[in-house]
């Protein structure tokens, strides 16, 4: 039977095709043997010339030869058998070490061809990166312009000099350019603030400022980044004038004089007053007993060139350009303050417009100066369909003991601050009147209840409101939260309500509470944002966000395997791009431009203009031509600005943008063998600046002897506790825009990543990656959103376990998103994609970008992590709701496509080469 | 051989793995059969129970027996052979005829499940399309918001009643809420602006108005939507005051005294001036000779409630919220202004700062007011590193006439229009120096500089800047193009200058010169800006934009086939959504909104507040969990919520929208049987609105019965010209956002489409389809870019023969595009697609969006079009250099991602399906 078997391995190893044409060409020549052979039998030939022939013809001859004959001839084939059954064995022997040579030489040839290829490879690299260096070369040449930094201060050593006080009658005219002393603010300055110790210098005559107020502002302000200790070097010099009560209350009187007794003669011996009191603010915050008004402290005071920051002002008295009107001091010193808010859904509320107050008529004017107006809203609810609610109060219930309220007509509050809240909770518009006294342009009241409103996502609407400023007015755009109408206008209030859709309700509501939040609803951010519409106003940048500096996990600072020239061993035959050295992003070019050219984004969209950023995902690109007219810096054109297929993709980045690299963070929990998988992966990834481990966990990472090399230098730091949230810990290791999260176990081929960050180029302010989820709404219980992994055709989350984002959003990950959401990350040991997700989402009102067909990103052999279980996804439906607690809503936004490569699937002609092989 | 053929037929027909089977068993049995019959043959055994064992036998007999016995037993084998051939070829016979029967059978089989799927389908469909009514029908029940409309106009019937005079000390107090009357200016007025007739109302004593000014003023103003000639009915009255000169220009000498004498009977003599001049602006615009200043008309002269609208004002006299500040009118009329620019690129001119003028020291000041600012200025020359050029010149050329010059400490212009322009194309920044004088916030002279600066790209820097306001600054971002620095920051100022990038550079000359094109440039912009401030100031929305009224083709107003639910033909296999009755978008909902939430950018981005349109592409989205509580009108989540594949997917359009359909605009050009062929093709296509035919060519389409039925209603217009234009014609026909523009040749596939649309609705500014181009740099010339239609991987245009774009883009294509590209695209009946995409990307800076793999649109036998020669890409080259040119720079943006359908070439399980079958 060996021979069977021989001859059935062989056939195994035969293609089927043949075996099939082997099966054929028997079937047609067996017959045609037989025939012939039949036929032979048939002539009964007589030739001789091979022995099967013979034995036949012996067999034929059988009935005339004797048995002898017969037997010797037997004996006879019986040797030829043998003799041939041995060379048969001989030559199969043969075969056989033939075969076995065939296959060293083929497989010999294999490894010199695959070496060859990655040869040629290598070479390709090289020589474009030998390219790219020439480039970077003549640019360096050309370029000029000085390279940026975060800015060096530039400081004043001294006091301010004394000089003349100015007239009083010329304080009214001051402006930023006649009463302000640019000297001490230089550009580069970084706006040092000094603060007089609310202890030492008084300015009150015969009172105390609130203690409460006191303590709030000085810690508050020390947290600011621009307070400084030294006088000397200070641009600006605030004094804590109020609130304060020089009188005692009479609570049940109208009060008809008030008065703060401004202590003139202390406040010109500060000691830096330089006789002028230029560069000073005077704060005088308004905070308890609001429904007296916060008063107006400088009335008939002269302050000479100081400004004041406020809420209660006169047109004569308030100075464009130069006062500041701040919002009443009514919130929590700091942190968080999103459980005071109300959720932003439903868009309609029970009432349609509410109000409550009562109206003292200020001295001098009749009693009735706003009852034409009372009368119109009046009629208004009256004429209103039953689906239209109104809660329009204008007398406070009687029961509840009536407040003074100071004499200009202004509208006190009633109840208390829970009635209101209640109320304003159930309203969809907050009705806010302007004092009767028309020579105000804003009142602590009237913005007391424009801080109430915006608190409980009532939308102000501002009868009156066309002499009326709001707070920081200069940089925050209200029209977009606030509705302010002339009082002309209130006979068409009730149209104007009507006419306004759902989406708009929300917008206006969504942008007056993130205004609140930012701006106005603490102390922290009242103040900090004072300091930064000044300083806005200067032109000076913000002091640079400061980064997480990262500890290293080793004794050495970090550890930096040698780079060299990877051997590019995972996919030799596509190239993916240049070899370049680690080329950090250029940081901090646009520290004076930003201001202009996104003045009111920062403010009003992206709602940080409290710190300077390395980068901005918002930057402008340079237009099409001028890169090929000059400003060339950086840029990698296709084909030299021809464009291209393949060939030319594969070398170039291309697009709008100049050539950048990006960093991998990974984050890891002590699976050292997974990481050093994960690290070895990276070898020839092109774009890769860096990589950044960071090491969640008790122990500490084994000594760096075992750490494979990733071709790209390795940085590993240990945070100072075991976190999710550590994974968008803004690192100054971190040196370039783009930054790859990655979970320790995802297995990403360098295709999907290079393709996935020529995306992000595109989609810098949006997460562009790869594992794609939806947030569900619970159709069960109809109260929020469930987490959803499964495949879907829309998508609203990528998750950051593979992810690109931009560095700047892990600044905002800890500067934008309340602090409730981190500690819940830490709490559930979950989440802080999710979480990622919504503060890109919110900030940006788009959905995330998802590339490839692949869903998933774990290696396939890797061992189960923890996010697979049950619990862990129960845990995340709890995340998406509590996060949309906290914000106030859903930030989540979908989509229904994917990004793919242009020419994927796409058949074109031989010449010309995809973009990507696979992809 | 024919059993052999049959043979070989059948083993063709059996699988691989058979036959190998088959030849193993062969060859297993084979040898046992040998060996058996050769141990039988050995034994010489005679049992003889089977034909072959007998045949056998008789030949082992042989020599036994004799001759005639072995004939008889050979013939009878021979008639057994030929029985069982006989009985074989029955047998074969039968089996054909079975095949046969069997083939037709399965046929049918396959027929009849082919019927009950596509019945099943079409029931589905149906099911669908129910659910969608009685989702609309509920929607419709709990809908109580009013549908708004263009706005119906509330006027008022009577002119102004009489009203005391006020006192000219209270006239510096005026604001809109003390001295404007808004009950003449209802929400719903439209804005209604009566223009006194210059001819017969002068309000100038012993002076006459400058001709040119009163002839443009009137005409311009009469091309403005808000003019009423019927003075009963408006709001606003002007007066056109200036620019005149009562006195004999004194060339060489300083004009000390410089007063217009208005004549303030002729003024309060005005027939509707109602004894204060409320509701009045007074236009005092400088054209001619702004060496002296436009001059201050009103300086010491009772205006009573009038506004002022000029250039030159002081603090004093300029009311902020009431008066406004003007532009001199430099300009053209009207018209296209874009030959009067420089290009945007490169972004760094030849001279890094420029300026050229000359001081007359103002009364009663030092001759040396400026020197020190001078001095530091020339100081800074001189330290500047050779790379950085500056020119400035403090005084004018000598040998040029002197001119007068305002007593003011301004400085006057030195040289002609031309040599300052070819100075200001020269430099990257031009200088502006506030006048002397610090109690003039504007003045002509300024305001004549800052135009021109804009005008040529040159970025202006104005020193003193904040004590200066810039025209119409209430509305519009002077940040985003002006450097406004205060003097104290003159030492700072090289730092400054340097420390701007080239993207910024681009982006502040670029806005610079947009702001300029749209609100300065001619005495059209001008008044149109001056007067939409106004509107925007008092809430009230523009006028609609006005629809392009379709002509229809035929006789009838336009033809409507019957509305039936298509059969679904086409791919009766893949439901691609839900069966609906046509349903327009909502339109103008958004009236009283757009001004509050996007003021901002409909002045600064997108360059069009003069119009209001039924929508934009930038209407926001209703945030995620409001559509489940209370906000659903319209909204169609997938799986009512809980998202889902295909299935789901198919049935709802989801996303952040609601529901929409689109309507399909095909340009056709005499082509019926196409055009016929076009339209059959979209029977059955889901989400389709209307089908409107824009028939480009002399002759009338034939009779209404030739046309096909396309599912929808298909309505014929017959523009009033041939022009590739028509294609962009903001018919008032179309009544859906999205409109789908195709070639009368192009072949989409109905999922293409569908995916498409869903794409779109993500993308709504952006133009979203197949065909994929680009502008590749012209590497011979270097001076521009050239068109590319090749297979690329980065991508910059998206052809309109075949792509969804946002129905806005049709009215911008006419009002915000310069008629120049217009006329290019009909003098070389091309490039309206280029056009439109220029337009888009300069509005939006974004690329458009590729969706699926395909790159070519035509189908597949149709006629090769015009656009396939040569000259037709020539062309197109110019084009693209052409409106680079016209609009100072290629707005165009590359991308380099496509999209596709979410699990696209992705592998799910069983249960689920994919979002499209093939895309």
């Amino acid at each position: 039977m060996y021979f069977y078997e021989r001859f059935c391995l062989w056939l195994g190893h035969l293609k089927l095709s043949r075996v099939i044409f082997m099966v054929s060409v028997l079937l047609f020549i067996v017959p045609l043997f037989t025939h012939y052979s039949l036929s032979k039998y048939a002539e009964s030939g007589t030739k001789t010339d091979n022995p099967m022939r013979y034995s036949l013809e012996a067999l034929g001859d059988i009935s005339t030869k004797n048995a002898a004959d017969l037997k010797m001839r037997i004996e006879e084939m019986l040797r030829i058998r043998a003799s041939i059954s041995t060379e048969l064995r001989e030559l199969e022997a043969k075969r056989g070490r033939l075969q076995v040579e065939a296959a060293a030489a083929s497989t010999k040839a294999e490894s010199a061809k695959a070496m060859h290829l990655r040869a040629a490879a290598e070479l390709q690299l090289l020589r474009v990166s030998a390219d790219q260096a020439r480039l970077e070369q003549l640019e360096a040449i050309r370029r000029d312009s000085p390279q940026l930094a975060p800015p060096l201060q530039i400081l004043p050593s001294r006091p301010p000099p004394v000089l003349p006080a100015i007239a009083p009658t010329s304080e009214v005219h001051c402006r930023m350019f006649s009463c302000f002393d640019h000297s001490r603010c230089s550009l580069t300055s970084g706006f040092s603030v000094y603060l007089y110790d609310p202890d030492v210098f008084v300015p009150l005559a015969g009172a105390e400022v609130d203690g409460f107020l006191k303590t709030t502002l000085r810690q508050t302000l020390g947290y600011n980044t621009h307070i400084t200790r030294n006088p000397n070097e200070a641009c600006v010099y605030l004094v804590i004038v109020g609130e304060s009560f020089p009188f005692e209350k009479t609570s049940t009187s109208t009060i008809d004089t008030y008065k703060l007794l401004l202590n003139e003669t202390a406040i010109k011996n500060l000691p830096f007053w330089g006789g002028d009191g230029r560069n000073h603010i005077l704060i005088n915050m308004a905070r308890r007993e609001l429904s007296v008004g916060s008063g107006d402290a400088f009335r008939g005071t002269s302050i000479g060139r100081a400004m004041v920051a406020q809420s209660t002002f006169t047109h004569d008295q308030f100075r464009p350009g130069f006062d500041i009107i701040t919002p009443p001091a009514l919130g929590p010193p700091g942190g968080d303050v999103w459980a005071d808010c109300a959720p932003i859904a439903p868009a309609r509320r029970k009432y349609l417009l509410s109000f409550q107050g009562s109206q003292t008529p200020p001295i001098g004017f009749d009693k009735d100066v706003d009852s034409s107006l009372i009368e119109i809203l009046q009629k208004m609810v009256k004429s209103a369909p039953a689906t239209d609610l109104f809660l329009l109060q204008f007398e406070c219930d009687p029961t509840v003991e009536k407040r003074a309220v100071q004499a200009i007509g202004d509208w006190a509050l009633c109840g208390t601050d829970r009635s209101r809240r209640a109320v304003l909770r159930d309203s969809t518009f907050a009705l806010i009147l302007a004092p009767a006294d028309r020579t105000y342009t804003s009142t602590a009241l009237l913005q007391a209840r424009l801080y109430e409103a915006l608190r409980s996502g009532a939308i102000p609407v501002l009868l009156g409101g066309d002499r009326i400023r709001l707070p920081y007015e200069e940089v925050l755009d209200w029209r977009r939260a606030v509705l302010s109408l002339p009082r002309a206008r209130v006979v068409e209030l009730h149209f104007l309500l009507r006419a306004l859709g759902d989406a708009d309700l929300l917008a206006l509501r969504r942008q007056g509470r993130v205004l609140w939040e930012r701006y106005l609803s603490s102390v922290q951010a009242s103040v900090d944002s004072l300091l930064a519409t000044l300083r806005t106003r200067l032109l000076i940048p913000a002091r640079p966000a400061p980064p997480t500096v990262g500890v290293p996990a080793f004794n050495e600072s970090y550890f930096p395997p040698r780079l060299e020239p990877p051997a590019v061993e995972a996919e030799p035959e596509e190239t993916l791009g240049p070899l370049e050295a680690p080329y950090p992003s250029p940081a901090y070019r646009r520290n004076y431009s930003v201001a202009l050219l996104h003045g009111y984004e920062s403010w009003n969209d992206w709602l940080d203009p409290f710190a300077l950023y390395p980068q901005l995902p918002w930057d402008p690109p340079v237009t099409s031509e001028a890169r090929f007219m000059g400003s060339d810096a950086g840029f990698r054109p296709l084909g030299a600005g021809a464009g291209g297929t393949g060939k030319e993709f594969s070398k170039a980045l291309g697009g709008d943008r100049p050539r950048e690299q990006f960093t991998i963070v990974i984050l890891t929990y002590e699976r050292e063998a997974m990481l050093a998988a994960a690290l070895s992966r990276l070898r020839g990834l092109p774009y890769l600046n860096k990589v950044i481990v960071v090491w969640n966990g008790p122990s500490s990472p084994s000594a760096m002897a075992t750490w494979p090399e990733s071709g790209a230098p390795v940085a590993v730091v240990r945070p100072s506790r075991n976190s999710l949230n550590n994974r968008f810990l803004p690192y100054n290791l971190i040196e370039t825009e783009a930054v790859l999260c990655v979970d320790d176990d995802a297995n990403l081929r360098h295709d999907e990543i290079v393709f996935a960050f020529r995306v992000w180029r595109e989609h810098r302010d949006r997460i562009v990656g790869f594992p794609g989820r939806y947030h569900a709404w619970d159709l069960n219980f109809n109260n929020g959103f469930l987490y959803n992994a499964n495949y879907s055709c829309e998508l609203s989350m990528v998750l950051t376990g593979a992810a690109f984002i931009h560095r700047y959003y892990m600044w905002a990950y800890w500067r934008t998103l309340p602090a409730a959401i981190r500690d819940h990350v830490d709490e559930y040991l979950n989440c802080e994609d999710i979480a990622m997700n919504f503060l890109v989402s919110h900030i940006t009102r788009k959905p995330p970008v998802k590339v490839t067909s692949r869903w998933t990103f774990r290696c396939p052999g890797c061992p189960v992590k923890l996010s697979q279980d049950e619990t862990h996804l129960l845990e995340r439906n709890k995340c998406i709701q509590f996060f949309s607690q906290v914000m106030g809503y859903t930030p989540l936004l979908s989509t229904q496509y994917r990004a793919d490569s242009v020419l994927f699937k796409t058949r074109i002609s031989h010449d010309k080469q995809k973009c990507f092989k696979f992809i």
